[in-house]
């Protein structure tokens, strides 16, 4: 076996941004470079050295607005890794693998009535995998859940990450909403996540894909990815949107209901156009998440037989059907994906928090 | 033929509760007694001859809360209505019936995908068929979608009007949240609808019924018909009634997951209290109907794995399914159930209005 290193080299979040209790001034988050020993791996468990993790919406929301992680700081972040096995489980090692950004307990209740990604033993790198996370050298995870990649047809192991979260989350919300052929499609927001959601809605047989964001660019883009439609919501209030889409409809004889809405910018005027256009026997499924809170008359849903659906994260099981869909091309990560190396994650996550990037951020472990 | 009348006596609705445009004014509503003729009936179509009519809160709506109907008044209200066939359809001539609340077209999408509960072109006594509604002595229907009531036990032919309305939309609210053995459930709201909502929760085999209610007596009498806990709201904020539940939990070993909540009192508090308890992996069905908003913060839906389902009256095909429960006293209706003359109409409107009653009121036709 190659490549067994004796300790993990890691960029730990040492401290996330905080607020002076006294004074109400900020403190700066802090991430520090540090060397930790290799746990002694458990039955069942491997050692994966990482070829590249993905920064997430997550990760920051963790390390800059007070979303508090499962395990306390210290601690790495990064949930979305792809890698090679180097240790534990001899049936495991040398194989390439996404490793899932959500690892079922396998033994409770909701795991075994197919519940398994909302599991509450769960295990998530960077949140509640005790001090470990993707961004680092090496990272010990359980193997039971890991999704291998036989043949990654020439695409580089390190963008496979985002095939951990980003790319996984819009396929599990796709399932909960029962999406297929056929089926008329609004997906609010196209940035890490919502680029997938508009693609592999695509893939799964939509008849009609209508995308929204702020980005004309990135919308222009997604002309290419799967969209048929896209609507640039920047400047415009919900009323704008829902005659923009009725438009849409009138102009393609689309039926006015049975609508599957993706609302993945976890933003509050994301949610307020999704809510605004949800009407009879729709499906909004929540896939971003933010803090705010709205005002809504629940009763409508009523009215209209309509659901809101929220969905977390994506069972281990759905990644290799992921996987098949990224290596025949019908879903693409190459366009979305851009890398650096990982000695400069302060500096990618200053960004990142700053302005959703068109291309998903993949750090490069270069310790 | 027996009994086939030249026309059809009715209570009509000439005038909801309106407000005058310049003073602001109520202007009460306005009941009347008609006769109207008898219509020809369309192939399909039957006559029906009104054996009693329930007092629904959706008739209130209409009435005095500017829920504006479909066809404009005048129009006779009243859509939960038990009869016997006396014209039309020769195969259903002498049948005694429920005519169920919302008649779908069978012709759409929507019908054809097991949808025709919320049919855009679906027909509702008192509502959308045109003038006819319940509280008549003879009404025509579509004969396509009638529930035959072929051996009544002895039970009143007009307490079968609450199976039209009351007594299924719970039903295919339970459908809609896959109800079935051992699932945990809460009811908030117990009165004319939630009363059936208990009960069949616990025939369709849930392991725990919580009743909510602000009524000491309506819960007490829920204890003998399915409910296994119950929670006076009176007076307590959503926090308190978390905590209740959270002790029912504790003290019976049940889970923190997987709750299926049926909201059917349509209030703001009972939608409160609703979305308070929701947690991970929880469904909340939206049965009952109220214009007031809400703040909430749906991205919780997302970390909970959980869903809102607004659910819309009952599909016909259900019928059957609801009739059985009935006859075979797993759900019961007399205790729910109680007769007053049509001619009471206003009176028994008035009365509802003030206070939900604690049995239905169901009117018989006095003409």
């Amino acid at each position: 076996m190659a490549n067994v290193p004796d300790t993990i080299q890691t960029w730990q979040m040492v401290q996330p941004t905080a607020k002076d209790k006294e004074t109400g001034e900020l403190i700066p988050g802090k991430l520090e470079k540090k060397e930790i020993p290799v746990p002694e791996l458990a039955p069942g468990d491997v050692l994966v050295e990482v070829a590249g993790c993905g920064v997430c919406h997550t990760d920051l929301g963790f390390f800059y607005d007070g979303v508090p992680n499962v395990n306390k700081p210290p601690l790495t972040l990064g949930h979305e890794i792809s890698g090679t096995v180097v240790a534990g489980d001899e049936k495991w090692v040398g194989k390439e693998v996404i490793i899932p950004a959500v690892m079922p307990c396998r033994k409770c209740l909701l795991c075994k009535t197919g519940r398994g990604n909302r599991c509450l033993n769960q295990k998530m790198p960077g949140n509640s995998l005790g001090i470990y996370g993707g961004f680092s050298s090496h990272i010990p995870v359980p193997s039971i859940d890991l999704c291998e990649i036989k043949d990654r047809q020439g695409i580089p192991l390190s963008h496979f990450a985002v095939v951990a979260d980003a790319a996984t989350t819009p396929y599990q919300a796709a399932k909960r909403a029962a999406l297929g052929n056929g089926d008329n499609v609004v997906v609010i927001g196209v940035g890490g996540v919502g680029q997938y959601m508009v693609q592999e809605a695509k893939a799964l047989g939509a008849s009609v894909v209508v995308a929204i964001d702020i980005d004309e660019e990135r919308l222009n883009k997604m002309l290419s990815y799967g969209a048929d439609f896209v609507i640039n919501s920047s400047g415009k209030v919900p009323k704008d949107i829902f005659e923009e889409l009725r438009s849409i409809r009138k102009q393609n004889q689309l039926p006015n209901y049975s609508w599957k809405m993706f609302e993945v910018s976890g933003t509050k005027v994301g949610q307020e156009i999704a809510l605004n256009l949800l009407s009879f026997t729709g499906k909004l499924l929540i896939v971003g998440f933010g803090l705010q809170k709205l005002e809504y008359s629940i009763s409508r849903l009523m009215a209209f037989d309509a659901e809101i659906i929220g969905t977390w994260a994506c069972l281990p099981e759905y990644y290799p059907q992921i996987l098949e869909m990224v290596l025949s091309r019908k879903v693409e990560i190459e366009p979305f994906v851009q890398t650096r190396p990982m000695s400069e994650i302060a500096e990618a996550f200053e960004e990142a928090h700053k302005v959703s990037p068109d291309k998903r951020i993949v750090l490069l472990p270069d310790f």
